[in-house]
């Protein structure tokens, strides 16, 4: 009997991942979408795009309440509530992730509606938000092996994301000064910016919390130097 | 013996409740830093800002393992547990409202002291962050008072945020347009603006998680007109 309860709580577990694998196949279609809508100055798919955050928020709504339901009917022991909690907290991040394509939709979509920019104006932003796309792939795939190394090289990528972001503000900013006609145009695209550098920070946050999961320390709030030391001192205590 | 382990429980409770108002009061007295910063165009108390942003980080990693350790042992019934999983999601938005505060200190500094910006020219942008000194306040009167109607007024001040900030974005643009000797300026003060915009959001959010702990229902991700109907539907079934 006790047998049979842990079996389906193991089955319930396994739901609640899959569920979550679902949702970051959602986000990482809505990415691919808004990617498109970038190399190819084409509005067309905003709709689609916000219809996938809808789903995006939904699923997250319904993952968020079966954790809730898990912890509160089976009262998990350290390792699954470990679990639960890590998943609660992903659920989050690939939300907000939805939640920046969206924006990042509509700014392109009113772009290329009311002011006419086209592919090569936006060629440094969608380079850009393409380098999120192997970030968002790294971290779900974290969460699917239990890879704790993945936070290692996110931390890089996300360096590489910031300061390529950062450039591309500098850049803007000199269109700017050459042609005042420009400057709206260059502000929104910054602002384009911005949200694909978010989505970088948020991929992070998803391996920071693969490193919960798997070793129960907290690596938020911290430099990388010093998460990667407390990674390595963490090994040396568990050889 | 069962009274004393549940009257014991009851302390551990109030003890969280109580940490997560400490840490609201950092994040109050960290904005009111980040005002004075901006009224007085001094960046004097960066260092002071920085030090309260890790303040709140360590308060935030400490309740969040305290609200863990709750679940674990102690298995909270439906009402507990509802309270310490929004605690843990407060102070998520706590701990963001003092990183986005730390930007607005960076780039105020910055602005201060490479760009010689006066106390008129922040002018808009203290006036902006001025107005989510009441939302952090109500948003944290509603934790301490389980007020889940806090998040109609809530509603209504990030909708003058919102607007204000979209204006001051327009009036920016103008001041790039008539001297692009002043955009790079006018790109700091947007992107403060940002942040300022982004605290109102974590303000709502709380009271979004007050209405959870109070309620149970989830009404993130709900356009305001939704939620108050749910809210309303909700308050005519308890009747």
């Amino acid at each position: 009997m006790a047998q049979r309860i842990s079996s389906h709580f193991h089955q319930e577990l396994e739901g609640v991942r899959s569920e979550v694998m679902r949702m970051g196949g959602l986000v990482d279609r809505q990415l691919q979408q808004v990617l498109h809508m970038l190399a190819e100055a084409d509005g067309a798919q905003l709709s689609e795009v916000l219809a996938a955050e809808q789903d995006i928020n939904r699923l997250e709504t319904e993952i968020d309440e079966a954790c809730q339901t898990l912890i509160a009917r089976r009262q998990p022991a350290a390792g699954d509530l470990r679990f639960v909690l890590a998943v609660s907290r992903v659920i989050v991040d690939l939300e907000r992730i939805g939640d920046e394509l969206k924006k990042i939709a509509i700014i392109a979509h009113d772009l290329f509606a009311a002011h006419h920019v086209s592919a090569a104006q936006c060629y440094d932003s969608h380079r850009l938000a393409s380098m999120t796309a192997p970030m968002l792939r790294t971290a779900l795939d974290a969460f699917a092996r239990l890879d704790d190394a993945a936070v290692l090289a996110l931390d890089r990528a996300d360096l590489r994301l910031d300061t390529d972001y950062r450039n591309q503000s500098r850049v803007l900013a000199t269109y700017m000064m050459e042609d005042p006609h420009r400057i709206g145009v260059c502000i929104e695209l910054m602002m384009l910016n911005k949200a694909v550098e978010r989505i970088g920070d948020h991929a992070k946050n998803i391996a920071e919390h693969v490193v919960y999961l798997v070793r129960g320390i907290d690596v938020r709030h911290q430099p990388s130097e010093t998460r990667h030391r407390r990674i390595a001192a963490d090994d040396a205590a568990t050889e």
